[in-house]
């Protein structure tokens, strides 16, 4: 049985409680927040700790699985936290990924454990997608496509607004845009050509409606550059038809191997739930760092430093037996 | 440079003579072939050599790419020639994977070379993609779809029937099948229900249409058990509108995280030449065998053996920065 802990109790550290009862070879050691573990109500059996209290657990946790934020909590944690345990983060800060692999190899290298980070699907499962795709395709482009789904930073930026009480903000990709890279044709597309927002707002009673669409469409980055289309609803209809937090995409790669010879390859996710799916895939990563660590190879890694058998239940003459 | 051999010059072959153009990184040392070399004519400038001079080039291939058939080439082939080369195959005789693992790795050990068998489409890509949606969604099931497509096998099954000139047979997915499978339904469907067989068949002048088309419908294996559709055409219209041999098809997984909540994973497939395809999968790892030998790691691999990172021209820093 691979040893499991949970740090941070959010959408994430719930989806891994949830994950966890469909993988036979792990067990839920505990689930460790900055909250008082008193007032944390867990959906399993197992037990809520004070964060500060990880260190009492350094031999019994084979893998802790790090589930706080990219802006503040993985940049500190992640780092940190290998000095003890190997870890699994989904840090999905793009632009930061390379500093943040070396902060945590650094420590990992030290400590003689493993730690993979940016696992999930965007860092994750696209990112795979893509590196497959252009090895095999080199002559071709590849296009990632998000949504629909919600975007929690756009849901956010929202609700900042004065007169916004609640806000849901959908991202969706333009099918225009997607049947165009589906042709082959390799366009150009700008950020307007690729998604439209979809905002879905609840006013506060006072509020200036004219005033807070004029301030969600004009906000720079976030919406100015798109097709944003701003609905205002109440709040029974946000609860009634906006709670869930679906989402997904597409990465799509049409390529050439010889003249006129064109091949295309597409890979889509159409998700529930964002979190319980993102978790789903740091759970599997979290399987292949314990057998990476077990077998000393320690440091920091990526989705791309995985081979695929080490994500799986089944033993490697049942994969050449049964799906290879 | 990583120098490459091809050993058979088939649809195979020339797809590998033509992914070599498209790798900056790789050199084409030469063709073998089984024929008189003096008779086979190349699309590059590489020299043909007969099979039997391999063994002079046993210090000037790196990589020696297999592209006999999984019939009865790859099974002598792939053990064979390991014991002097690394080796990459397309070996696609799933029920048989496992012992043709087993009669490579024993040589490839001995021989400290490396070899990468069943690459391609299916075995290959789709391979990955079940056992990635298999380890993310351990609570689903998945279905893989053919087509559509033109099948060998098939088109050669026709062919023997007396009084069949010529014929193409295409595999064809059933769309009511892929929408039920993607609505997550998780249907039991027959082979029947998966796919039909669309057969474009050219007579000799003197054949019975009837007996051709019942001969075909009724093999067993081949056609008893599908939806097949005979066209008896011009051999003018067979060049004309049947000389390609696309392929492609489909990976589809669906499956839930918590009690309602559902995920969707699709890959897919759509290729406009099947031999090319599968030869620029060859060739990426080919790339990898290369780099695996290199560093020691010898026996013989599958997909499933190899790190993604592997597959890329890219450095690991900029596989960090750039499509992480």
């Amino acid at each position: 049985m691979i040893n499991i802990g949970i740090c941070g109790y959010g959408n994430l550290g719930r989806g891994i409680e949830k994950a966890i009862k469909l993988a036979p070879d792990m067990n839920l050691v505990g689930v460790f927040t900055r909250r008082n573990p008193e007032n944390v109500k867990l959906a399993s059996n197992a037990k809520a700790y004070h964060i500060d209290d990880l260190v009492k657990f350094k031999d019994k946790i084979d893998v802790l699985v790090l589930c706080g934020g990219s802006a503040t909590d993985l940049p500190t944690q992640t780092p940190e936290l290998v000095k003890m345990f190997n870890v699994v983060d989904s840090f999905d800060t793009h632009a930061k990924i390379y500093e943040h692999f070396g902060n945590v190899d650094k420590n990992a290298i030290g400590s003689k454990k493993t730690a993979i980070i940016s696992t999930g699907w965007d860092p994750g499962m696209f990112s795979l997608n893509r590196i497959y795709m252009e090895a095999i395709l080199p002559n071709g482009k590849d296009y990632t496509f998000w949504g629909k789904g919600v975007s929690q930073g756009h849901s956010d930026a929202i609700r900042r607004i004065p007169g916004v009480k609640d806000a849901r903000q959908y991202t969706i990709p333009k099918e225009e845009a997607l049947n165009l890279v589906r042709s082959g044709a390799n366009p150009n597309l700008s950020v307007r050509d690729k998604h439209l927002r979809d905002c879905y707002v609840v006013l506060e009673d006072d509020a200036d409606a004219e005033y807070v669409r004029q301030a969600i469409t004009t906000m720079p980055n976030y919406f100015a550059d798109y097709d944003t289309f701003v609905n205002f609803i109440s709040e029974e209809e946000l609860q009634r038809n906006h709670k869930g937090i679906p989402h997904g995409g597409f990465v799509i790669r049409t390529g050439e191997t010889s003249d006129g010879i064109r091949h295309r390859i597409e890979y889509s996710l159409q998700l529930d739930s964002n979190p319980e799916f993102t978790s789903s895939v740091m759970l599997a990563y979290a399987r292949a760092c314990y057998r990476l660590n077990q077998e000393g190879s320690y440091g920091c890694k990526t989705v791309y430093d995985v081979a695929p058998k080490y994500l799986s239940l089944r033993s490697y003459d049942d994969l050449l037996k049964s799906i290879l």
